[in-house]
């Protein structure tokens, strides 16, 4: 197969979170043209992948696709199907209890193999990913190591790797940033939280989709939002303290 | 997420190929239960699916999932629609040169991943795949360097890498082995290659599924029952030179 470099391509891993909508941005920003790759997992809280679309929209991506993969087959996580989902956690349960129940096994080895396979096609080689290493330590997948692993196979793994010497990079400009950072920065970069959706377990009353607030992507987020003196845009359920 | 370890336990790809059914019988042979996933991606051949199913019934799999990943989604290989399948091309074509139209990009990047999903799940830390380099050199994932590549993600991509420090290995059994070795070693193994099927572009005649005899994957297959002195139990098209 014939691969036609060029540099000015990259695939996105876009789930419609805050760390996404702000990585897209980040490739937009550092001059590429941006292919936003949405995988329904089989993830519980569906309506990501509408703010996936919305966010992708809104930030220029040059096009969206979304690729089901039923991860929830295989059970094994919370996220998916398997267990309640974590409420109330503490932070420090949350950054540091080992690896959480919304842990979706290999998960991000997942998302990259795919985001590698459209990559080719397209004759991408930046691939971005939202990964976070701070505030989601218990995740083995959000570690640099793991990204850095991930370049290597790329590299053996693929046409364009090894007939055209072309080096893959994994991209996550968000891993070493608290949700802090990633909230400042979304303003710097001016996207619009208001568009993306984290929350775990959302709830859905009168037509709207409301964010529990207590789930570990809704703590994590709202923590990010006040240390910023920010104000999250997103609808909460109520007496969700902001 | 506890997981329990369980050396017993194996996840094997099984494609309704040949390769992947004399895989899995290395698998049962090794002591293994084994756990047969069949990924449809998108292949033009679907009938390869109901060979995926005998074959695993066959070899006594301790269960069998299917999973659907839509590769063709990203275009780029004659096998899920783009371009024409090859036919009739010559051993050496076949053996040396390049990377071939049927290539699918990064197919076995996400096959290993998606195995990797469930053996994580599984408990199981023993992946099983039916490449082989000898008889195809052209496909960059098909060689021992991007198997070592994939264990080395596989331990840092995984909770039970992480906190089990648990060994993830990638066996591929036939990895040096020609096709007239895989006859005899799938004979020797109680393997009954007329449940598999391997044509990548088959013709359906009254109900019959017949093979091409031309592409790619049937002349590799019919060159090996030749050097091995067999004959191929699978129905070909009229005319085939066996």
């Amino acid at each position: 197969m014939a691969v036609v470099p060029s540099l000015a391509r990259a695939v996105c891993l876009v789930s419609g979170g805050m760390d996404s909508a702000v990585t897209l941005a980040e490739a937009r920003a550092a001059g590429f043209a941006t292919h936003a790759l949405t995988v329904a997992y089989g993830q519980r809280h569906a309506c990501e992948l509408a703010a996936a679309r919305r966010v992708a929209r809104s930030l220029g991506a040059a096009e969206q696709r979304e690729l089901a993969v039923d991860l929830s087959a295989f059970g094994g996580s919370a996220l998916t199907g398997a267990g309640a989902i974590p409420k109330d956690r503490s932070d420090e349960a949350i950054a540091g209890g080992g690896v959480p129940a919304s842990y979706v096994p290999a998960r991000n080895t997942v998302l990259l193999a795919l985001a590698l396979a459209w990559a080719e096609v397209l004759g991408a080689r930046d691939l971005y990913l939202g990964v976070n290493a701070l505030d989601y330590s218990g995740y083995p997948d959000c570690r640099a190591e793991f990204l850095r692993a991930f370049e290597s196979l790329a590299q053996l793994a693929t046409a364009a790797g090894t007939e055209h010497g072309a080096h893959f990079r994994v991209h996550a400009p968000l891993l070493a940033l608290s949700k802090k950072d990633i909230v400042l920065r979304a303003e710097a970069l001016g996207v619009d939280l208001g568009l993306t959706h984290s929350c775990y377990d959302p709830l859905e009353a009168a037509g709207q989709v409301l964010a529990c607030g207590r789930c570990d992507a809704c703590r994590l987020r709202l923590k990010g939002f006040r240390e910023a003196g920010r104000r999250d845009p997103v609808a909460y359920a109520e007496g969700t303290e902001r």
